[in-house]
């Protein structure tokens, strides 16, 4: 199980053709050309964060959709402009330093310039998918970007509560993750050259990938180890954001229940403490079985569908890689 | 000179005839549906900011430069939406407790709700528009929308630098503020029953009154009085933002230009000494002329136009009461 993400991507590629590689060549290209393009206070804002690399899992899932159109590049960069942006936005919220191994935008701009390049970054994905796709690319991804932002307000809205239910937790895992996977893969439907009855059972497709991906998340941060991460376990207990592990654990285990956790876990070492009370009840393994769910049913949803096998394979291949970045 | 603004719209709306005040009626219902329909949430956040008022400036360009139209209510919408986008961050930045007489975002709901909530008109400004409108309509709005970002890099850029030229100083009016009042007009005359041949004359309309807004803004913060903006006298002065009145003025004295603001203007009344020693200068009326050069060509590029004639004088009125707003 111990796969690198390198191998995965190999393996995607291979399944995918070469077309694919193509693609994802040119949407790197590209990035770099926006980030190039906007004036040097961009350039030296956006640039590093634009080409740091990253999976670049939304453009993947946009060209796998869709196979060939002359669409799909400017859905792929589009997709990863807006996912860049709200990146740029939750790092001058949660003032950090790094991303991606690079000095982020606030550590170097400020909020100011983090808060408008975000802003900016936002603005040339519509400009990107509005030059090449039509109404319903751009309400796609103007749903998914509106989804993204009522995802962070319910977040905030929840910070701390002790009443979120599992329910709730899935419906925020929609807002803020899976409805970009879902967009993705939907205007990869509507651009490319997949028949566009399929766009729904593909939208299907990314939707459950999201929210397996947001729950491994999630999971992670309970779990460790801080390498993987790059945070301290239990970042998510520190700033009060209450995700499944925490949910199902304090199911289980009345002293979780009772915990007040505002004001009993306010430093790296308490949150260490309370993740360790949680693995402790299998919560860890409940919320992981829920997302392997989640990735099943995905590949599960694409067996009848009628498109080629080389890119249906590609597809589970992205499904397995969601679990696999975790196992 | 002493016309109020009630008198000024009432007169405008009078030019507009009664398909206007229709219009601007169904944007404020409009903006309280996207206000209402995105959760409890935005509701909570976003509802009083987007129905408290503000002048409509722009959507009232939408409909005075398209006229009749299908896609104009929607683009009327959009406009105000990314306008109303770019105060909640603003505010954000500023840490802003009130704004149009309202709290604003930031300080009902924190940093994390604000700006979130901001990505989330955003977002609805390009749902509302590609609702109702194609593609050349979305390059519009995502070109406006990218130089509102761009200017507010150029501002922080520039900050307390002792270097920025008129020019250089036009060019960030044109990026944060002639850019949205130029693509209000160009919508209106995309979506509209205007000769289509009208929109770059139409554009260039919006932008001159545009800039003279900005410039006249920029005078009023030296100018005072405090009762017409809400703000101390030299608030630009304070977060550094460089512009037009003090940069005639340190043209035109030697020890202006000597001083270190960033250290001897640390309080409000620094500030006001500092607008006083401006003022002493001249350089308020010269800020001033190009204000009015600007209207005065704006009007003048109307004379020749193909457009029915009230819609024209509803223009020039709108073009002059940008002036005396400040008169």
């Amino acid at each position: 199980m111990s796969v690198t993400p390198q191998a995965q991507l190999a393996s995607v590629l291979e399944a995918g053709g070469p077309g694919l590689r193509a693609g994802l060549e040119r949407v790197e290209e590209r990035l770099a050309e926006v980030a190039a393009g906007h004036g040097t206070e961009l350039h030296r804002h956006a640039s590093s964060t634009l080409t740091a690399g990253g999976k670049r899992l939304r453009p993947l899932l946009v060209f796998l959709c869709g196979g060939r159109g002359n669409g799909l590049l400017s859905a792929a960069v589009a997709v990863e402009l807006l996912h860049t942006a709200t990146l740029v936005h939750d790092d001058v919220l949660d003032a950090a330093p790094l991303r991606r191994g690079q000095v982020t935008v606030f550590a170097r701009g400020g909020r100011v310039a983090a808060t408008a390049t975000g802003d900016l970054l936002f603005s040339r994905a519509f400009a990107e998918l509005a030059a090449g796709a039509g109404r319903e690319a751009v309400a796609a991804l103007s749903t998914a970007s509106s989804a993204l932002a009522l995802g962070e307000l319910m977040q905030r809205a929840d910070a701390w509560s002790d009443s979120v239910s599992a329910e709730r937790y899935l419906e925020r895992c929609e807002l803020k993750t899976a409805s970009l996977f879902s967009a993705s893969c939907r205007l990869g439907a509507l651009l490319g050259d997949s028949d566009p009855g399929l766009a729904t059972a593909l939208a299907g497709f990314g939707r459950r990938i999201g929210l397996a991906f947001q729950i491994l998340d999630d999971v992670l941060d309970v779990s460790g180890p801080a390498e993987r991460t790059g945070k301290h376990r239990g970042a998510d207990l520190l700033d009060g954001t209450v995700t499944l592990p925490l949910i199902i654990a304090r199911g289980r285990d009345p002293k979780l229940r009772a915990m007040e956790l505002r004001e009993l876990v306010t430093e790296p070492a308490q949150a260490a403490a309370v993740c360790d009370h949680i693995a402790l009840t299998g919560a860890l393994h409940e919320a992981r079985s829920v997302a392997l769910r989640h990735v099943s049913e995905a590949k599960a949803s694409l067996t009848g569908a009628d498109m080629p096998e080389d890119r249906k394979k590609a597809l589970d291949l992205v499904a397995d890689s969601v679990v696999e970045r975790y196992a």
